[in-house]
């Protein structure tokens, strides 16, 4: 076998083999084979695509590079969420505590933000004393008690799939449904779960931008998922506006808060709840009313919220934010958005308010920057709610006012009223089970 | 501007400015961009085409990396000629001197073969004492004196086109009009002749396998040269068996005698008296008949063979092998392959023909590989002539019987005589003038 034969057959369309796709990704991970061989060959799957037997085989052949956690201990009903990336996205922090409330036993691992999009690691440390890492052995204690504990991973879990992805990231071949599937897929079997349930997003907040390519994404991974004996779902939901209204790391936990506490934002605590639903369709193969049914009950009950605290608190985590919210929010917003005419609040592009938030000092453009834990975006308005004339539309929560204003500018471009009532969409656009 | 844009844009099939080529080509030629981000651009390229603009600005952008050879002192009617590549193509040694014989100056650079496809150079060296380095000044004065002169070039001329060429080489990326138009063009326009005669093979012993590619290659080389004000022109010529009888060094400047001394088989005379007179069309503005009129002139009365003798002499050569065939052919043939029925002879595959006389002797896989210059296959027979039982086909020359046991074997597969009397194709099949 030979790589330049392999990268002729791609570039001729023609469908790889097992052994093939198993030389690329051994050879590539072990540096035998050029990055600029591989990068020939990940544009031409770009171009030319993968069928569904391929990226499976892609998946496994990246799977095989690092190690399945072993989560035997904790039984059959272990289950994971994946999300392809959002804006104000921290289902986790409300779905997961629902699902481990359920009888779900969850061992999940999490990255950071980068980009318009937030990651639950840098949410969670926004709270004091909140360890990320954890030994594999405290890690599985921590769920075989708690039935809950959310680390950090860098990575490294399938060396294949951070080798490629670093060279995809700087080569122009990210946008690829078989390359996306594979690199979410290889790290989601690899982190050992039986249950698998991902949220992709889909809409101007997202990757994916079309329906139609957000659908194929998720029946792909479920099918990979399926190939490889997992139990696997996929929701795709609506990122054409941020989800709840809060984007910014404490804001967040905060409206996790009040999620968990029975109230918050419409749409995002029915995401939440089917989420959960959804993981305990899969895990204990009930109907998809019955596990509604319960998930609404672990919510309402004060069950899911409980479950919450048990979880920070055995991971370190100082909870009593839960009791005085002012810990989490210890500065007013440092500027406004004011609606300048009546109308109907819109938002014109979703990336842009994550954008916004990270000009506040919430997130970061470069791997190395440094979050303000307490910065970013409160929205006051949901799309296609009315609005008067000088009521407020956002607020910026910033440590400094040039950052504030950076922010604003960015938000005032993205943030509209206008005179037509905008359509609205429900939260899930589609189940894929 | 960033290389990622540009391989975006590219992806997305996009045509790509002046600016944005110029951007790749002397970036990478600097090792500014890494060869990864290199090859993605190339994989995009081979599989989004580029319009004729991008090619002529691919091309003038390589040549910039270079230097353009100064012809100045040698006038108005300086010409070359490049063949794309074949087997048993040894035109340059007849239809150069038949062109120096009408007045064109020929300052021409060769290279050395390489797989299947001969190269002048190594056939030049199988004469005693022919210098292949001269500096550029004996060069031009070489060409002063008799208006020819054939030296070698390690293609470092212009040096993006090494670079490029080397990683193309590498990546599964030579097959695209575009980057073979580009590579060929910036080297022959380096090379400073302002009349350009492009020989573009097509068939089953070239490149180009189709005549639809050929003459777009031919197509798109021409408008190059033009925007370049460059007069340029092309035959498309046929490759669908060997050139002439003989494959191997020696043995080719021998057939080249018989040609160049009013004899030699007729295709291959044919096809020189084309060149020249294509090249005598570019350089004195004449009409094809005119032009072909004292190509055949200089060939029936002599003059060709003269220039022939005195370019030879002028780089050092000794010419006696012009009166003593056997300086160039110290051996008897070490094995015949024999008729093993009656009918047609035919070609099954020109290219297994290179590669027969590689295994003979007179090739190379890889650059380092030694040459057997009195190596080769001599055909007894055309394309379509009649073969009787027990004929001899082919005549093998080699310094070892493996190597000519070798060799016999892959003529077997391709030297078939056949029932039915095989279609003879014209030598030049179009002429783009």
């Amino acid at each position: 076998m030979n790589i330049l034969d392999i990268i002729s057959k791609k570039k001729a369309g023609e469908e790889l083999s097992k052994e093939e796709i198993e030389f690329f990704v051994s050879g590539y991970t072990e540096s035998v084979i050029p990055d600029y061989q591989a990068s020939a060959l990940l544009m031409a799957i770009v171009l030319k695509g993968m069928t569904e037997k391929e990226t499976v085989f892609l998946t496994e052949a990246m799977l095989k590079t690092g190690n399945i956690k072993d989560l035997s201990s904790l039984g059959e009903n272990t289950a994971d969420k994946h999300s392809t990336g959002g804006v104000g996205d921290k289902t986790t922090l409300i779905a997961m505590p629902i699902a481990a409330a359920m009888g779900m036993k969850i061992a999940k691992m999490s990255g950071r933000a980068l980009g318009h999009t937030g990651g639950t690691i840098d949410k969670l440390e926004a709270i004091k004393g909140y360890k990320i890492n954890l030994s594999e052995e405290e890690f599985i204690k921590t769920v075989e008690k708690t039935s809950l504990s959310v680390i950090y991973t860098d990575e490294t879990s399938v060396p294949a799939d951070k080798k490629i992805y670093a060279l995809r990231d700087v080569t122009g071949t990210t946008d690829s449904l078989p390359l996306i599937a594979s690199s979410i897929m290889s790290k989601k079997l690899s982190s050992g779960a039986k249950n698998i349930l991902l949220d992709v997003k889909m809409g101007s907040g997202s990757f994916m931008k079309t329906k139609e390519d957000a659908e194929k994404l998720g029946r792909l991974m479920v099918k990979i998922g399926g190939e490889n004996g997992r139990r696997v779902g996929a929701l795709i939901t609506d990122m054409d506006e941020p989800l709840g209204l809060s984007v910014g790391n404490a804001l967040e936990i905060l409206e996790a808060l009040e999620v968990l506490g029975g109230g918050g934002e419409e749409r995002l605590r029915t995401l939440c709840l089917k989420i959960a639903a959804a993981m305990a369709e899969l895990s204990f193969s009930v109907s998809e009313e019955e596990a509604l049914k319960a998930a609404e009950e672990a919510l309402i009950s004060g069950a899911a919220k409980e479950k919450f605290r048990e979880w920070i608190t055995a991971q370190g985590g100082n909870a009593s934010f839960m009791e005085n919210e002012s810990l989490l929010k210890p500065y007013p917003p440092r500027a406004k958005l004011f609606a300048k005419e009546s109308g109907y609040f819109t938002v014109l592009n979703t990336e842009k308010i994550g954008m916004a938030a990270l000009l506040s000092g919430a997130g970061r453009l470069k791997k190395e920057d440094k979050i303000d834990y307490f910065a970013g975006i409160l929205l006051k308005k949901k799309k296609g709610d009315k609005v008067e004339k000088g009521e407020v539309l956002a607020e910026i929560y910033s440590e400094s006012d040039e950052k504030a204003e950076e922010a604003k500018k960015t938000l005032e471009k993205t943030l509209a009223v206008v005179k037509e009532e905008p359509q609205k969409t429900d939260i899930v656009i589609k189940t894929i089970m």
